[in-house]
């Protein structure tokens, strides 16, 4: 008997979640023992309430689909949930379980970061438990920050680090004009690694200039180190450029942004509610006393669909088609990853691993990554990085203006 | 006897500003009255200085300026300053004039804003009522602002308003994935004209649904309207998009920053440093509750070649090339301005316009394009816009980033 299969996106959005939706989708389509193709509209939380939608035909067409793999963010919708262990609350499987049931869905592929391997895990754990053996269930990884364990690398890090170097060159250029001396500090996503951050460096591959120090969260942040490093780079050159992740901390462990309230509270009686680029900006303004300003990549650096990588969409299509296939096979309670074969070629393979080593971990930069002084990433890093950035996905513009897919409004 | 033609640029970066700049170029080089190319370095200051660099070798290739054309901010560097009256420091004129003379100068285009057209407008002042008939000086319009009077719009703002557009497309996309309830603030350029936000409004062209809510600085704000006008628009849906010039002002005419922060500090005793966006973030916070963010578009709204608009790049250099052959021609202290024939088909003519009556002026986005309730733009306004973004430059990319022109090292 003919099954569906059913595909969920969850997490906060990347410019690649799309393309591994597109890519189960298409496995899906494409295989005789599957009947529909299910979506789940924000996540576990929609398949608990049932906000299933037969992607079947909606996404039959190619052209459709290809929209879809330029579009950022979840078409599906998304959540933030993660499911409390199934031995100390049974409802919310049993719920999950009989909605399978009652649309047939004998394979479910869950696309999303560390909450999200989370739920497939205890599902599967669950279903395990229960002797469920005809209901396969597979994650797929998506995380800008790029800290999922087991994978060379997670799909929506590459575009990412594609907007963040891209940025930076042009922001290079637009430092450097003035003959007077300016600091532009620039922060980036990534509270708890530094991957993102790391990918300011990848401005520098043509010649441009910035960024001229680079601080990661996996090192412990002194200001007055900082402030020796600023002064350092301002007696070579006029305008200084640096990469600041959002989660830095100091070697106590309390993030700057609150460790710097205090301080500048204490200073002048003011209290700044801000990032960690912001409070460096009144830090340097102070100690240094030129021209300072801060800039968040804020939301763009996770949704610039329209200078996505091309390898990265099209890993993160072949990743989805894999999970999907997988599942279909037989597999279960794994994710799909990527191992790395050789950067120069670059070459990947697809393999399947256990979510038990994938959850309740994080992936941070190597140190050996990052150098002595801790003010930059290494070649090392920098080799890593940049097979992920290649290609240009070629973008439709109407009116001016990328085009992108939504569900249609019922 | 032939003569030097000399180029430079000023003012506050754009994507566009290069393109002009290699517009008068390829007019230098191709005109056989013209010897040779001087550029200066940082504007007028640089010329003060005596830093002029000889381009006609090295932009003598086509390939090498279409790379400037592809590239941010001002290659030849740029420069804030503004000339004194004539009448009262004539040191810098005679000292202008030398310069002009040391190099066999004879024409001078001089690309920028409004603080660059009044330095066209004193340098060819200082000529006509001295008698030197041999040196013609032209100003080209940059600022991606677009509130440069005379003209239908500027160089660099239809690069700008696509990056806007597009971005605002992407953020649409982003905030719309979860049930949740959510505000998101988007704070644009534009301290005095609200042309950059009023750009929002393109992002709903192909039907993404941001901004829902558009404050130009050219209407006194209320923040009181504002609540409301939230409040509205949250019963009608789950994710909402607000675009706010950074120059908002109350109906008295001080800056809603200021105001808030003054306000903002009476509440709950802190005081709050940041943009206008991240003040409207505290009082939505404090008066509906949801999930607030802020996010501002800073340099990237002005530096992002690698979304250029295809018809900003070729009028900016057809400027430029306009505004060296009128030089050239023995045209003199005015400024090349684009007057718009047709909105559909899009049709526009270069035309030269008095300095008298550009230089300290604005030009502010009319009052009816702007809706009655002020809080979005007329169908009229988009008229305007649509075309102006039309097009995507080609964009050459190496190792994933794109590249870009650099003045070579001495």
């Amino acid at each position: 008997m003919k099954k569906n299969l059913l595909v969920a996106q969850s997490g906060a959005p990347s410019a690649a979640i799309n393309a591994t939706l597109c890519g189960v989708v298409e496995q899906g389509l494409a295989d005789e023992n599957i009947e529909k193709v299910y979506g789940v509209k924000n996540g576990i939380m929609g398949l608990l309430s049932e906000k299933l939608i037969d992607l079947t035909e909606i996404l039959a067409e190619e052209s459709t689909r290809q929209l879809l793999c330029q579009t950022p963010s979840s078409a599906l919708g998304s959540c933030h949930m993660k499911l409390s262990p199934w031995e100390e609350n049974v409802f919310e499987y049993e719920r999950a379980i009989s909605i399978f049931r009652k649309y047939n869905i004998g394979y479910f592929v869950y696309i999303g970061g560390s909450d999200s391997m989370d739920t497939v895990y205890k599902l599967a754990d669950y279903c395990k438990a229960h002797q469920i053996d005809d209901i396969y269930i597979m994650g797929a990884p998506k995380t800008v920050d790029n800290d999922l364990p087991e994978t060379d690398h997670s799909p929506g890090f590459g575009s990412a680090a594609k907007y963040i170097g891209a940025t930076f060159s042009e922001i290079s250029c637009d430092c450097n004009v003035y003959a007077l001396p300016s600091i532009t500090l620039v922060e980036i996503m990534g509270k708890e690694t530094g991957w993102l951050t790391a990918s300011s460096a990848l401005a520098r591959i043509n010649g441009d200039g910035a960024p001229d120090l680079i601080y990661l969260c996996e090192r412990p942040f002194s200001i007055d180190d900082f402030i020796d490093d600023v002064r350092d780079k301002m007696a070579e050159k006029n305008a200084v450029v640096v990469a600041v992740s959002e989660g830095l901390r100091d070697a106590s462990g309390e993030y700057i942004s609150t460790a710097l309230q205090n301080q500048v509270s204490g200073a002048t009686g003011q209290k700044v509610l801000a990032g960690v680029a912001r409070f460096l900006e009144e830090i340097l303004k102070r100690e240094i006393g030129c021209k300072v300003r801060s800039v968040k990549l804020n939301l763009m650096q996770r949704c610039a669909s329209h200078i996505a990588s091309q390898n990265d969409i099209v890993e993160a299509q072949r990743m989805g088609r894999a999970a999907a296939a997988f599942a279909i096979a037989g597999g279960s309670g794994e994710m799909v990853a990527l191992r790395r074969l050789s950067s120069t070629p670059y070459q990947t393979e697809i393999c399947f691993v256990s979510l038990q080593d994938v959850v309740n971990r994080v992936k941070h930069v190597p140190d050996t990554w990052i150098n002595e002084a801790g003010n930059d990433i290494t070649e090392e890093m920098l080799e890593y990085l940049i097979p992920l950035i290649q290609g240009e996905l070629p973008c439709t513009y109407e009116n001016g203006i990328p085009v992108h897919f939504h569900l249609p409004k019922k």
